[in-house]
């Protein structure tokens, strides 16, 4: 029987609500495991990695409640990074098993979207091409909901959940004065309008909003978003309009790009699509009294741990769980999956994935479920979405506020 | 015996979490007594009113469903308006009475903020004065807390949870990445930073933010948020601020100010207090790699009835019931205050006060709750805070997402 060997995790990417319940499910797997010995974290992904900020996820996970905080707590609890390490960059994936090996560590996970994916997935290929015994295996995890080979990725129900209850409140509250009102809330999803289109499950609470939906995925046209917002409000007189972050015209300009130069991982930073929107609709909508607002639901949607769905939050966990069963099985170079079986009762079965079918790859809304108009999604997509929100976690609250699980990550081994 | 007569209840100023659990509790003992016998409610408080936009309640609630889905509905269920009536304006006194003796309303009650208690003051004296047989209440109700006589408002705690939730999960946010961080967080209050003093709430989460608060109370000096700002990131790495809207420097001038004409009631629209601050320190703290980002909460804090505080929703719903029973126990011109009795047990006990030492007045947040260097709050701001925020509601999800109770405010009557 072969050594007992340490398991390391990290996290990588954006942050969301469910992803520290994957942790959670991972950390729980390996404790439990008789081939792993310590279960170890590296502080702000591969960077810090990189820098040896290694913590002992075994010393400082000691009770059933730290498990507990730990399944609820949003946002990397042990830290993330955005650092892309090139294809042909062999000295840092050598450096890579260096480290992993000085820390005895035989089973690797990456815990991201799609950029760490493709991460994990040249890690694995060089691990097999130099034959080192370590096993690399990706934990999903996007708001986006971006991702290939999966049904749809941790992280994604809860911010949807946000998205549609906020967007529900948002028209009430648009609703209360008797002049018209047009309020235009910004989500995020930069090339894939998955968390966009969950804003339509507000209808699910009985009101009529967002009256207007724009997907990333369809050429955003000024004159006819101009002419719709005009007839809505004249029929409906208050509405709300949700857009993605990331909506372009048909020569594939963002509308709300700042100029900025874009990052390693070629990303453009975007900011205030709902402003440029809003000050569309101020120059150009003559509705006399006519009140427009530009709300940006920014970092909130991401962190938004205490309106987390339940759902989201297991299968999270599940994930988690199952990379490192897989991992001890021998499985390397593959992400866990998601199978839908069925939508009532909902009902999915995990798999594995070849992570090179999943990096670098963004799965967008298929064009048959969006309107033929183009500012709506169909009845496919209210299929799709209503599972994923549903089911309230318990929650951790103490005196009315949540409470959180941290590692110290500065008590580095 | 005097016959039965109808009562009337109209909502008006900004929407929070538990203004419908106040109509709720006032059409509950409404519906209850013996001396009543419509309740009738106006569309869009004074404006809709003069308009005889007016509703029958006992028609449209049905169930105790209806009343749970209404008491957890948030922003105005009977819409709101800014209608400010003048202090010699008795043409419009008069034409309120003749409404309210068409529609046989001996009982009316305004539910609302310090604009709104004015006009039941000014309506109840101008009752008096006439002879009338009317009685008006005032039902107090703003997320600003700033009205006098009572301890505190309904509607406060639930926008204190969401915005003490939200600022402490923004922080785990800002912490995710290795580089500095500063996310500026602006909150609700003009005058008053009673809302913002909340943010300091998120440290019972376990969290150290906000690192700094700025309150509308204290003057604003860009110099010394400059250096707080960088000498805090320099230790910490990652801070949030937390910021009212308004913010003023010694000189008076707003942080924020838009340039835009004040309203009826002599309030200008304020913009982006946040985005004032950020750019300072972009233009200012020179810390490499600082990551800086402005986030309003907006009209969310105001309308997330599903972070609302169960306290704050119980103390609202009684204050309803019981401006109901002052009326039918012939007190005119009352608002119905808050009493705290004791923070631990938290025990409140509700009072009656006289309109005329609340009407257009604003309690402040008094100096010595504040901090001597005036960016944060002390102790006794936590214990007056603390209970105010407890309580999770048990809701009304239906497959993961909110239900409200509407009103149909065309059925006009």
């Amino acid at each position: 029987m072969a050594e007992k060997r340490n398991m390391l995790i990290a996290q990588s990417g954006g942050p969301s609500s469910a992803i520290n319940a994957s942790i959670a499910g991972a950390i729980m797997r390996g404790m439990a495991s008789t081939k792993i010995d310590q279960v170890l974290g590296a502080v702000n992904g591969m960077q810090g990695f990189l820098d040896r900020k290694i913590i002992s996820i075994s010393d400082q996970i000691k009770t059933s409640e730290d498990f507990k905080l730990l399944y609820h707590s949003p946002a990397h609890a042990l830290g993330s990074s955005r650092y892309k390490i090139k294809s042909d960059d062999t000295d840092t994936y050598k450096r890579i098993v260096e480290i992993l090996k000085e820390y005895k560590v035989g089973y690797f996970f990456y815990n991201g979207g799609n950029d760490s994916m493709d991460t994990v997935d040249k890690l694995a290929a060089y691990l097999k091409e130099t034959g080192e015994d370590i096993i690399a295996v990706g934990i999903p995890k996007t708001i986006d909901n971006d991702l290939e080979l999966t049904d749809h990725t941790p992280g994604f129900g809860s911010a949807a959940r946000y998205v549609a209850t906020s967007v529900a409140e948002l028209y009430l509250d648009t609703c209360v004065y008797p002049v018209p009102g047009c309020t235009i809330v910004e989500i995020m999803g930069r090339n894939a309008g998955w968390l966009t289109a969950a804003s339509a499950l507000a209808r699910d609470s009985g009101v009529p909003a967002p009256q207007l939906i724009y997907l990333p995925e369809v050429a955003f046209d000024k004159g006819s978003f101009i002419n719709d917002v005009k007839a809505l409000i004249e029929k409906e007189n208050h509405i709300v309009v949700a857009v993605s972050e990331g909506i372009r015209t048909k020569e594939g300009e963002y509308l709300a790009d700042t100029g900025a130069e874009a990052d390693m991982f070629g990303h453009k930073t975007l900011g205030g699509v709902a402003t440029v929107l809003e000050q569309l609709v101020k120059n150009n909508v003559k509705v006399p009294k006519l009140k427009t607002r530009a709300i940006q639901l920014s970092t909130l949607q991401r962190a938004a741990a205490h309106c987390a769905s339940l759902t989201d939050l297991e299968e999270a966990y599940q994930c988690g769980y199952r990379a490192v069963e897989a991992a001890v099985n021998r499985m390397s170079g593959v992400m866990i999956t998601i199978k839908r079986v069925s939508n009532v009762p909902y009902i999915v079965r995990y798999d594995v994935g070849d992570l090179s079918e999943i990096a670098n790859k963004e799965k967008k809304v298929p064009d048959e479920w969006i309107t033929k108009d183009g500012t709506d999604v169909g009845d496919d997509m209210m299929t799709y979405l209503r599972p994923l929100v549903t089911g309230e976690t318990a929650g951790t609250q103490a005196k009315g506020l949540p409470r959180y699980f941290r590692f110290d990550l500065n008590k580095l081994i």
